[in-house]
């Protein structure tokens, strides 16, 4: 039985309210890094994997794109979805990503927010991907970055010499954590980079570009609050791309 | 003027005992997980960046390689490199790395051992390889992995949780650091991950594979020293292939 945290009440409740549910897109301060990354949208058959609310799957169909599949294993957030859509163009999918099934050679698009490190066989569903897509199709995607999910105590520590650090630890140590986000015991799938970007490599896929996502300097002018969050990156984005089995 | 810490005395003394420099190859634990990313050697023409003492030089001519060029700045190093050579089948050549000239089409293989961290202009150096690679011709190297070099206090910290953590800060900011390693006052330039990976993408490598290094679960039986060593990595290893143009 897969983990669906997002089905639990209380952790549903609070979700909603974060800046990322209530303002979509641009209540996510990587998005506009993420969207860079991203081809035009006209006429392209796009996959939302992990599409939670649909705020990319409606802003794909809104940009042109010839068809969108949301995919959410969270039936709440699936009916959230559909009950924001009004023209048909969005098609939504009730599927686990460690066990979904996708057809070959269908999409020019894969895109992913923050939904990857919850997969437990990310080289499977890497490969299944790969398969269904067209051409030179892209897979593009977020997860939180491994050193921000490695550490056994994650949260900001004093030292005594008065700096703010980071407590890393147990990044070689790949394997499941158990973090205390919104309610106690959500687990996410922690691997280090170099195993996303490896695993990428190994089923085919030419890497594009890749971010350690953090706040900009003009980000945290905005938000003062955010101001040690240059101390270590929060996200990793990815750009891949089908790419040419010529590749020796 | 470079900075050229390897014909300091004190440093050059200091750096001659280590594993590294007494036993070679043997003596780097990172070696056999380098030596995954070559090639076979025989009919090479092979470029070595920072070549030190010349272990690898050597390697490389003892393993068949066509022809070996070892380059590096100090002065010291090298006449120990050619004082071991014996049968002429290794040039060395004294050079900085962040001003070296590199014939176009000229070599299959460009090895760089822990040297890349000290160049200012890697961008710049990574398209003069590029230049200087032929057909599929590979660049691997290794450097100090940026979480190692990021923080301001690099050192393990105990918390009063009693865990042992690696006190990351500043790795979003990249630049100089200057680190006490042997001798006071090492200049170290700190890139993240991300940005290594994306200038080798942006000279039009294709990457192979990496490596967040740090000692397996055997070495570490043999080691007993090293058991903090999983909980950050210690160096970062890279294949990349110079690729085919045609990637869009």
């Amino acid at each position: 039985m897969p983990q669906n945290i997002y089905d639990n009440v209380a952790f549903f409740d609070l979700y909603s309210q974060l800046d990322r549910s209530v303002q979509g897109l641009s209540g996510a301060p990587e998005w506009p890094a993420l969207q860079s990354y991203l081809p035009p949208m006209e006429h392209l058959r796009v996959l939302d994997l992990g599409c939670g609310f649909g705020w990319f799957s409606r802003w794909a169909a809104d940009a042109g794109a010839a068809s969108v599949l949301g995919v959410d294993l969270s039936e709440r957030m699936l009916s959230r979805a559909r009950s924001e859509e009004s023209d048909g163009s969005i098609e939504y999918l009730k599927a686990d990503l460690d066990s979904i099934e996708l057809a070959p050679d269908r999409f020019d698009l894969v895109f992913s927010s923050l939904a990857l490190h919850y997969v437990k066989d990310l080289a499977s569903l890497f490969n299944k991907i790969h398969r269904s897509l067209r051409g030179n199709g892209r897979l593009v995607f977020s997860v939180e970055h491994p050193i921000l999910l490695a550490p056994s105590d994650p949260g900001w520590k004093k030292l005594e010499s008065g700096s703010t650090i980071w407590p890393l630890d147990g990044y070689l140590d790949e394997g499941p954590r158990t973090v205390n986000w919104l309610v106690n015991g959500v687990v996410k799938e922690h691997r280090t980079v170099a195993s996303y970007l490896n695993l990428l490599i190994g089923s085919g896929y030419l890497l594009r570009a890749l971010e350690e996502w953090g706040p900009s300097q003009a980000q945290i002018m905005e938000h003062p609050e955010w101001s040690l969050e240059r101390n270590r990156p929060y996200f990793l984005l990815v750009s891949a791309q089908r790419g040419q089995d010529s590749v020796a």
